[in-house]
């Protein structure tokens, strides 16, 4: 079998991980010492510990990149992912369910170490999420695991902010960037957490300015990497600094800011917002796959904001409908 | 540490599983030789293929006493379970999800042979489900696995009719009803599937006839284990047979049975059913329990009808709010 050269629409790399869910109230959350709505890396111990406390759980596959890439799928176009797992069975099922949906998804598990990651995460009464994420084996990915054929096929190659953590990951995501080159191939950053832009404003910054076309936050995770107050001024501060920035804001939909000027989309309406776990994800499938097939950016937004209406509806960050049939009813 | 002598309302036995759901259509049931709505026991190797075909899943625990124990401690009753899992991430996953509910969970881990079981549940758009169970270490059950003492504490000692088919669980499942012999103690039976009785419709009818206070069935299996063609002939055959013999009979209630006559309870009315994994194994719960506070069968089968509902209106078999809140607030 020779390698397929047929190109892809969104090659994503990121932390892959299993997520466990369980409905907890805010005392729980403040109780364990955290912050509502943020993301929180803990070692094995903690992770233990937080686990043993937590109530009965629902387990999905998670990883922010690996959401949006089987989007992507769901959405009828075509991505492969690039994270590391273990070869356990939390591994098993984060690889099944990747191929399952239609992903590439080749990366070698590593045989010891630390297990599979895993995201304990704490679904409130208001549908917010609090992040923990032991990382696990995912901090093994190397530049080894870089495929550049792989990379080469990608219309969009697609780096998850939170893979800036571990230090061989982040060499492994400029080396992916590297192999991006084409005239034809955008590079595209999410942010991923406010905390974590916090960690590494000044590389991320760097790589922004050197390599990104595409960059994805929400208000926090702007105004944080630009260290200022308000959306408005972050807005201005980054215009024309990538082709395209979209900033996510929740109910209020987003703002989608290239050098020209800004794009509003609205949100879909959400009847019962039961867990906000994969919105930002899911809204960079859509607006990712419109843009890969070469969509004006309007209709970028309103595929983002579509997949993410989907998601915020059930509990899990994978879609439970097929998302290119959604848009078609939507797109009517 | 002394054990513990405290009364607690059920003891469960079964097989002891995680499930893995997923959404399905009709076709994909059929193209997998598949009888919808029916469980089929599978091998290792058949496990990995269907899993293979199967969709994006959703892992949660399961397994049906174990499921009805869990609901008995949502409930606000206590409970104990006794069922086998290895020493894997699934079975961690199990154990945790018994404990964080309050749950007793004491035997012993497998260390080898087959991991921690699984069940395969396809999920169609009538929130029908499709099991195909691998029992993997539950098989390993036997005899010293069950705790005397933890039996003689029990008010009601629950089986699971899936148990009977591997040999040895069999086996400690009539070592555990040999304790559960005190004048204030029950023996509770259910039925679980149809082609569960088809397998062993003489052996259960000797249970019953010598061991068994309550039984469980809908009207499948209770027309299967007595020959009938009608849940009326089965209704007058079992009449007598058990002290109480409960038939589940999905949006039509329920129907209790005893020496004295038929009481029939209505169903609670839901919304939107999405998925029926863990009716049966919830009504048992609301039931057991109020049986073992004393309660009339009326109450018993309403408090049925209640934990069942709650099941059916969300994936997975186990309460995704305090059972023991959602009651008060019907009884209020």
């Amino acid at each position: 079998m020779t390698a397929s050269t047929d190109r892809l629409d969104v090659v994503g790399i990121g932390n892959a991980m299993v997520d466990v869910l369980t409905h907890e109230n805010d005392e729980f959350v403040a109780a364990q010492g955290l912050v509502k709505g943020s993301m929180t890396l803990i070692d094995a111990d903690r992770a233990l510990e937080l686990y043993d406390q937590m109530g009965t759980g629902i387990e999905v596959s998670g990883g922010s990149a690996a959401n949006t890439i089987a989007g992507v799928a769901s959405l009828g176009g075509t991505g492969a992912y690039i994270g590391k797992v273990r070869d356990d069975q939390l591994g098993d099922i984060f690889a099944h369910d990747m191929r399952s949906i239609g992903v590439e998804f080749d990366v070698p598990r590593s045989t010891e170490g630390s297990p599979t990651g895993r995201c304990l995460i704490l679904v409130t009464p208001d549908g917010e999420r609090t992040l923990s994420t032991f990382l696990g084996a995912s901090t093994g990915l190397t530049t080894d695991d870089i495929d550049g054929s792989l990379v080469h096929r990608a219309r969009i190659l697609y780096l998850e902010g939170y893979l800036w953590d571990p230090p061989a990951a982040k060499a492994a995501m400029r080396e992916a960037a590297s192999h991006a080159v084409g005239d034809d191939q955008r590079v595209s950053l999410t942010l991923s957490d406010s905390f974590c832009v916090d960690r590494h404003r000044e590389s991320f910054l760097d790589l922004i300015d050197t390599s990104i076309d595409v960059l994805f936050a929400n208000e926090d995770e702007i105004t944080s990497l630009l260290e200022v107050d308000s959306v408005e001024a972050a807005i201005e501060g980054i215009a024309g600094r990538t082709e395209i920035c979209v900033v996510t804001q929740g109910a209020a939909g987003s703002s989608i800011v290239t050098a020209d000027g800004v794009v509003k989309v609205f949100a879909e309406v959400v009847d019962h917002v039961v867990d906000t776990t994969g919105a930002g994800d899911l809204y960079a499938s859509g607006f990712l796959l419109a843009l890969a097939r070469g969509h004006d950016l309007e209709t970028c937004g309103r595929l983002g904001s579509i997949a993410a209406a989907e998601i915020i509806s059930h509990i899990g960050p994978r879609p439970e409908v097929n998302l290119a049939e959604l848009v078609a009813s939507k797109f009517g």
